[in-house]
């Protein structure tokens, strides 16, 4: 007797183990490329080298990897979440366009992913509804691109815990209502610190904060009224008043226009200058974070700040529209 | 012919291949209760449902496996990863002091885990170095627990990627320097924003940014000098200055004290239930923030955010230290 199960319930119980993304490829018959996205990779063991994945007996695919014995597993990077919708799908010729590289065998070996598996058929199992294909791995290689994690139906990144607990301070003791770990105050010491060597920049600048977001502002969009500046800047809690303008303008960043009797602020060359100088070490900051991060969690960290800032957007006006 | 790799080479490559860690568990012969950490966990089939995993040949416990015929996957959560490391060591006695569930067969049953499998052997097949279980699932469960994941040697959690692209704005034209993807600008709108509720809050007590840091170091450590007082919240750019908690001190927040020929200041009672107000609203607004990403998505942001503090960390004296 087999035991049935709701399939959606079911499926979702067993989404919640995550997974990389992999494409699998190989070459049919009649010489034409052949891929299909799965998850259900997995390494089995080290010597002999074998891995394995399980492909529905349903599948158009099926025939093509009975038969050809040889078949290539790439393991998608973070950049591949399009290639991997493109060969999830049926009906459209999958390889079109694509670059490949030359492999062991004939199957398809495509590029920039995070690792190749080059295999050959050692044996093939029977698992229900799907056929288990277990590969002897003839070649592989890897790359430094982070790879594509799958969990719960969706795509996702993954943040990697270092082996050691991350400590900030001693542990508070536990009547002390603040803790280290409260998003408001990790986001703050975060912002602050990142900010901590731009504001020394600043300093030489004789520039403080809210001067820098007008003139961050200007940068990306010229010609502003200064209710409009106030507008952008006003997620910051800091307002762009007279006064803040008129410094910027006395030290010659700034230039006001009139225009249709509305006065109206642009970047002088030399406040152009001075955003590129703070651009340009805004981006070092990063780039250093990121080298100390890893790029994987670095995007990763970038995309829950987008979906945070995005979750908690009181209604801030559309700084990069179109004018 | 066997290819034979470099182990560790081999190892890192197929590492790149994201999972969910779990625990699987039996009952040998003398009704000892056997499990061990995997992360080779798949599923297979849905009609029949059948996943699978694979045990190393020389595994201590792969004799109670293979007689058992019924055993128990457990896909933990990312609060379980000290469990995952005890059922990853050999010698210790693996279920000491742990309460188990009953389940459908004799096979110890985890608690508190993301997902559990109750299976028995539906075949098992030879992997090499490996034994591969294939398993019908005769039940299941699941909870809201955020699953872990392993990642390159590492554990991880994951980030998950909503369905559609976010985007807070227009997209920047190509000339543009400052782009809504730069980490310092997420950073800085995801804190502000954060920020927003609460500032409104400070506005109704009379008090700004930089009072609302005196409050907040004063709530955890009582009786600083002028001077700790700016140590500690040197890292926002902001300082603590005479007038400044001459401004609380008339509020009647903060009150002076004379001791040893210096003067400390410590929070009056009024001062405490403004601070604990404050600490009320971060707490919700993060609670809300908590609730919008997803418990596993903030666990993983508040992570990252750790990582980012501990690598740009100036070197900020430790507020939660013990005086």
């Amino acid at each position: 007797m087999t035991t049935t199960f709701d399939r959606q319930s079911f499926r979702a119980a067993l989404g919640t183990f995550t997974t990389g993304v992999t494409i699998v490829t190989t070459r049919a018959g009649d010489g034409s490329a052949v891929g299909i996205t799965a998850n259900s990779f997995n390494s089995v063991s080290l010597e002999p080298p074998l891995v394995l994945w399980s492909l529905a007996k349903n599948a158009r695919s099926l025939a093509a990897f009975e038969s050809a014995g040889q078949w290539n597993v790439h393991v998608l990077s973070a950049q591949q979440e399009a290639l991997s919708g493109r060969f999830a799908r049926q009906g459209e010729d999958k390889f079109a366009g694509i670059e490949l590289d030359e492999g062991v065998g004939s199957a398809p070996l495509l590029r920039d992913c995070t690792a190749r598996f080059q295999c050959r058929t050692a044996s093939s199992y029977d698992g229900g509804d799907h056929v288990i294909f277990v590969g002897e791995v003839l070649a592989y290689d890897r790359s430094e691109h982070p790879p594509l994690v799958f969990q719960g139906g969706q795509y996702a990144l993954a943040a990697r815990k270092p082996r050691d607990e991350i400590r900030l301070g001693a542990a508070p003791s536990p009547d002390c209502c603040y803790t280290e770990d409260l998003l408001g105050y990790l986001l703050g010491r975060a912002h602050y610190q990142m900010l901590h060597r731009l504001r020394r920049l600043l300093d030489t600048d004789a520039l403080d904060e809210r001067t820098f977001f007008i003139l961050s502002v200007l940068s990306i969009r010229d010609r502003l009224t200064l209710a409009q500046i106030d507008g952008f800047i006003a997620y910051t809690g800091m307002r762009a008043s007279e006064a803040a303008i008129g410094a910027l303008v006395a030290r010659g960043l700034v230039a006001p226009e009139l225009a249709d009797g509305q006065v109206r602020y642009l970047l002088t060359a030399e406040g152009r200058a001075a955003s590129l100088r703070h651009i340009a070490l805004a981006k070092a900051v990063e780039a250093e974070m990121t080298d100390k991060l890893g790029a994987g969690d670095a995007m990763a960290l970038k995309l829950l700040l987008k979906r945070l800032v995005a979750s908690s957007d009181p209604g801030a006006p559309d700084l990069w529209a179109a004018n």
